[in-house]
């Protein structure tokens, strides 16, 4: 146990609850803004009134970095202190950082009237949320942790802060693929990816491929990991986005493969999304004939999708995805607290494919996604892992049951065949591929409901958890002979009927040849549905 | 059976076999120059005195039309039937070409005093040899078939042939390796691509990639097999030569893949040498993930060594070979037939493997090859069949046993560490491949003797083989200090040993590390032993 520093907005409940964790882990309690009143001899209003919003943010660094010179404690920040670089850095470096996430709105509710709150004096929903919305990536980025307060108690909350600064377990899903290999879940093993890799592939030298935006966050982590550990790691890094996804990114990176002197016993760590991974394992499965790979997902899309199963790809100028190699990972290392640091927009793609994932699972996922829907959109750090394992065990399921995807492999592919082609008829790029594979599940749900006669309850919760995860709808216009050219061109088809995953309620999944006209009346609902504002 | 043409170097015994020949196969026999003595009411050098050679060649051209338009025969040809392109387009189209092969030496020991032959009027050896010389490929090219006649009585010789002109049997090598897969040798089963593609893979549509030069004499044949069997076949052509085997010629290639329509039901059949069929077999690896693939090896080295065991690969910027997967093809079609028309050099590199390989495989196989080498050097059907097949037994075993060379498979190394070393030390392309491995079976010998306590003869019997196959020496300068730094880029070596494949005895080897001061006194014998001219 270490010390402990409570963050988040204004009514996030920081005080109350921290005086319940002191207690709860028998540790003194400092209140910083109360140390800040004290030492100034002013209350805070009195201090941005006289002498400014500057030398409230000078104090408050003063007394936060003597709170780091007293014994642990549970130390509740007030809510700028993320703004200083310096103080988010100090806290991380001196003790465990907590978030306590709260929604704008309940926020608002709890401070009440707003006396005592300087930056809150002429109160409006719309005010506090938008100084959420700026520091909301500053929380994210400074916690280890991340806790969802709404509706809950501050007992509640406190209760469930105990057991994540003890250490969540870390836990061990294995995939019967390749040689076999185990995926490594829990908050932090970003640290251990040193001794995992030594561990999982006994290489002395790795090159570790990420992109600019990933390198800039954990890139210099993962290298004290892996040295620490006695590994000589070259990193190789390419820019971000789907771009560097190309052949010819490929062939430099496998150049710089060798002139780190890579060989056969050497060892390739993928760190970062989907486009990292897929050009990075590729690497991997052709440097040498194939070396070892460990990924180390950073998106939600990797964790809960692409780092399991060993699909490796680059884009060749003739199409996406056209090359590749099916090149299991010696060890994948998922560590959920990294994606605090996620964009909006990539965090979106992935909570599609997490809708996806459930409702091949089956009734209890379905339910327990929509019951802890809330919870994650805050990215709750219990209900994030718990959601990553989930998927991670699903997908380890299937593709131990079919490593090549020969047959059950294939439902992966449920909303992916419409999905696909509008991503392609729109230009790839232009609509993300989670709201193309959104779009695809409720179009792939109105099938279900006219070929296999699925009850429309199925595509109601299908549409409403994606709502409910705030995934837009598309806007574009199609027209039915360009949809259909782009789905026959989809490689799951055989002998040009188009093939759709359908599910007929949670878990119940089948794999139909669809008929021209049954496919011309569904894209016509489909069509229309936007004309009318959105279908679901 | 059909009409069979006997074609050769006057001297050859066409004459004399051809006349045994007919009564063994009970057909008439037609004496191509009898005839046209016949016809033109003159003998042959008083043709050449009064008309010319130019009138004699029409006269003969004639002569052969009218034996293409009788019943079939056995027809023995003059020796410069071949000289005409039209000659040989309708002996091969209308029946099956004979070459009797014989040495130089030979053929003028028969000859006698050279009465009634009017090229060799001013008999000399060395004219003799030119001519031979000159006429050697037309006479490979033409043929169906080689028989060396060398040392053989005119009935041994008919012998030789009744069983080839029945239709040798063809025979089946299964590998365990990939999903396993079988090697169908025989001469003439490049006739049988396209039937053999559809049983082997299923594929209904086929890139045929090949180079240039293969392309030139052999696409056509294997386009209209495939297309015969119901198979689309797109061709992709690449430039003769090592400078394609490049990552970026690979992108090209699979963008050809795309653009010519193939899915992950198709297959890709490499038609060529080992460039072609390790560029060609790596994009069919990385083209979807990988389709199947079949080898149609069209060169010694390709036949006896890299079209079996899965390995594919490309060079890199930094390095040859350095990109690359296994792939085991569904299917390899070896048809020894096509090696008449190999360039002597590239003869040579297959020829130094198949050195490699008996010394590998045991007694037995040395002394056959020793017995066979000068029916092998004039490229005789029998001798070349049984010579492929047993390397190609000896390979599909090994790599049956050691898929991944975590073993066994290593010992297919035995002369290629020096061998690389030099290669790359005189700038690849300088020294062809087979001449660095011989040098390297010659290096390993003598280290073999000093380490392994191995009988001289075992050095002295390789020595021998190479030398009288034809394999030049080296001549280059190496410093000892650049030999060992190379040797050590060898992707065998652990821990900075190297290490060798030495050889005691036909096939007893061992894989040795070899220590410093041991290998500069076997580098320092090897490079004095140029100053001396020749160690062996």
């Amino acid at each position: 146990m270490s010390r402990i520093f409570l963050i988040g907005f204004m009514g996030a409940g920081k005080s109350t609850a921290g005086v319940l964790l002191a207690g709860a882990l028998d540790l003194p309690f400092i209140d910083l803004d109360a140390e800040i009143e004290r030492s100034v001899g002013q209350s805070i209003p009195e201090i941005f009134a006289s002498a400014g919003e500057d030398a409230f943010r000078e104090a408050e660094a003063r007394e936060l970095r003597g709170a780091c010179e007293m014994p642990d404690a549970v130390v509740a920040c007030g809510g700028g202190v993320v703004l200083r670089d310096a103080n988010r850095a100090l806290m991380r470096s001196c003790g465990e950082v907590v978030y306590l996430a709260v929604t704008a709105e309940e926020a608002i509710a709890r401070i009440g009237d707003g006396s005592g709150r300087p930056l809150l004096s002429v109160d409006s929903a719309r005010m506090a949320r938008s100084i959420l919305d700026a520091r909301l990536s500053l929380y994210r980025t400074s916690a280890h942790h991340v806790i969802d307060t709404s509706g809950r108690t501050p007992a509640e909350v406190v209760a469930e802060i105990v057991p994540i600064v003890a250490g969540l377990p870390v836990s061990e899903i294995d995939v019967r693929a390749g040689a076999g290999y185990t995926v490594t879940i829990g908050v932090g093993v970003l640290d251990s990816v040193g001794d995992l890799v030594a561990e999982r592939t006994s290489a002395k030298r790795v090159a570790l491929v990420t992109d600019s935006s990933v390198d800039a966050l954990f890139g210099d982590d993962v290298i004290n990991s892996l040295t620490t550990a006695g590994i000589a790691a070259q990193r190789v890094v390419v820019e971000a986005g789907e771009r560097s996804k190309s052949w010819e990114q490929a062939g430099r990176v496998l150049d710089a493969f060798a002139e780190a002197g890579l060989d056969r016993s050497s060892a390739v760590v993928a760190l970062g999304g989907g486009v990292v991974g897929d050009l990075a394992g590729f690497c991997a499965a052709s440097f040498m004939r194939g070396i070892p790979l460990v990924h180390v997902p950073t998106t939600l899309l990797a964790q809960v999708d692409s780092s399991v199963g060993g699909k490796t790809g680059v884009d060749l100028t003739a199409g996406k995805n056209l090359a590749g190699a099916f090149w299991q990972p010696s060890a994948v290392i998922t560590d959920p607290s990294v994606l605090q640091s996620l964009p909006e927009a990539e965090w979106l793609n992935g909570i599609v494919e997490v809708v996806k994932t459930v409702f091949l699972q089956g009734q209890e996922e379905v339910a327990r996604l929509e019951r802890d829907a809330s919870r994650i959109l805050l990215r709750d750090e219990h209900a994030v892992v718990d959601m990553v394992h989930a998927c991670v065990r699903f997908k380890a399921d299937v593709v131990s049951d079919d490593e090549r995807e020969a047959g059950r492999r294939e439902c992966l592919n449920f909303g992916h065949t419409l999905g696909h082609a509008i991503e392609n008829l729109a230009g790839y790029g232009t609509i993300p591929h989670g709201v193309a594979v959104a779009e695809g599940m409720r179009f792939a749900s109105r099938l279900a409901e006219v070929v296999l006669d699925a009850p429309i309850q199925t595509g109601r919760r299908i549409g409403t958890l994606l709502g409910s995860f705030g995934i837009p709808r598309v806007t574009h216009e199609f027209t039915a002979a360009d949809l259909k050219t782009a789905m026959l061109a989809d490689k799951k088809n055989r002998d040009s009927v188009i093939r759709f995953v359908l599910v007929r309620s949670p878990g119940d999944w089948t794999v139909c040849p669809v008929d021209d006209k049954v496919l011309d009346e569904v894209i016509e609902w489909w069509r229309t549905g936007f004309q009318e504002g959105g279908i679901a």
